[in-house]
């Protein structure tokens, strides 16, 4: 019987995001794609390059969800921890793997002083760890159990992602609607808890932003059922109408 | 005796963060201007509109770190539930604040429906609560111990953290110094490491990107010793001339 639903959670590891030096674009990425697929990340944690704490991450995230997605720190330099880390939560030793050596071997066969100690550190996985393949520039990342070990930099992540998405189970998508209009959020307020408490099983959520300084809000209907989330769409839009005002779907 | 290092915490509130639908911008917002007042966030997450997650982030967190910051949930709409979680998670109850209706009636005082009951509810704050002001769209976000509740909307949000950020206790200010180059991660790791080896209480991060498809890489010193920090800066200089590459400080 296959399950439809399953749980993902992305663990941002690195300082660079959370001295705010970095502004961190993966976890949008990885989440729009890891929905559209069946799988919704539950949560994210930034955290930082601290041995203790990103062992204690791992352990918990991989217990309580069915994927754990983790970027960053898995390059040359000391602050590279991920992979020992990994390592550790999983109580396994880090061993340098051999496709993962031949493939930087290649790689750098033309570069002046090649695969030194270093770089091989990038060929470090956790014993029983299969390599996620790194088109762009070959150093792989990794998946040991249902822990997915990727790059940082975002191009880079974006195409291990991109080749390891499709050996994912799939889930019933989520499917998302959103009806914009330049109500405010205290007007339709209640007409909207009525709305949501008829499909309790779908997320409708009210977003205000400000356009030139005019309040406006999108309202979404999202779950994992088509048919509500159209019929959900439908009623917040003739309940804005009802208000005046025309919706915009999307 | 004062404390010179404290630690914050940010918990980003909000389905739609972790949908993909919207790109966090918040974290790098307040982690920057923390860092800078040597408040320095050692840990962020995004969590779904949820209670129990709520409640049990609030609580975890509060005990862990100096100051928390939470953003998102604090509207009219029955998915805004950030401030009965955070009663919940003092214990407290939940009350209407005075001072807080009053900024609603007079904010909605020539706007038809005025402060209607889902507008009342922006005044609801746990007990003990001290109101954040809000200078965008005046209703407040509030502070309760160390737990501080703001907006969503990043321009709200940054008007509420830019009035409480001369409230909050100065640490010694985390400094950070850049250096950019050309060169390749793999080359100069040893190099790097064992300056981070002569500065053990500093922070020596590296950071590649991919500009052009050219590997380049920025190597950043950070920490609460500025003086430290400025010789570590030099020595990486140094390091980068040595490899024959003009580096670029910053």
């Amino acid at each position: 019987m296959s399950k439809t639903s399953y749980s993902a959670c992305v663990l941002i590891i690195g300082n660079e995001i959370l001295s705010g030096r970095t502004q961190d674009v993966n976890l949008n990425y990885i989440a729009t794609r890891l929905g559209a697929r069946g799988i919704p990340v539950r949560e994210a944690r930034c955290i930082p390059d601290i041995p203790e704490v990103i062992v204690s991450a791992v352990n918990e995230c991989r217990t309580k969800y069915d994927f754990v997605f983790t970027t960053g720190g898995i390059g040359p330099t000391h602050d590279d921890i991920t992979a020992e880390c990994v390592a550790k939560a999983f109580e396994v030793p880090l061993e340098r793997h051999p496709e993962a050596m031949r493939l930087l071997e290649e790689h750098y066969k033309n570069y002046p002083g090649g695969v030194n100690e270093s770089r091989a550190r990038m060929a470090n996985v956790p014993k029983g760890g299969e390599l996620l393949r790194n088109p762009v520039s070959k150093a792989p990342g990794f998946r040991i159990g249902n822990v997915h070990v990727m790059a940082g930099v975002p191009s880079i992540m974006q195409a291990m992602f991109d080749t390891l998405l499709p050996t994912l189970p799939e889930g019933d998508p989520v499917v998302m609607k959103s009806v914009s209009c330049r109500l405010r959020e205290g007007d339709i307020a209640v007409a909207l808890e009525a709305i949501q408490n008829r499909y309790p099983d779908l997320d409708i959520g009210s977003y205000p932003a400000l356009h030139e300084g005019q309040p406006q809000v999108t309202l979404v209907a999202k779950g994992q059922d088509a048919d509500a989330v159209g019929a959900a769409a439908q009623e917040i839009a003739d309940m804005v109408r009802g208000f005046g005002e025309e919706p915009q779907l999307s």
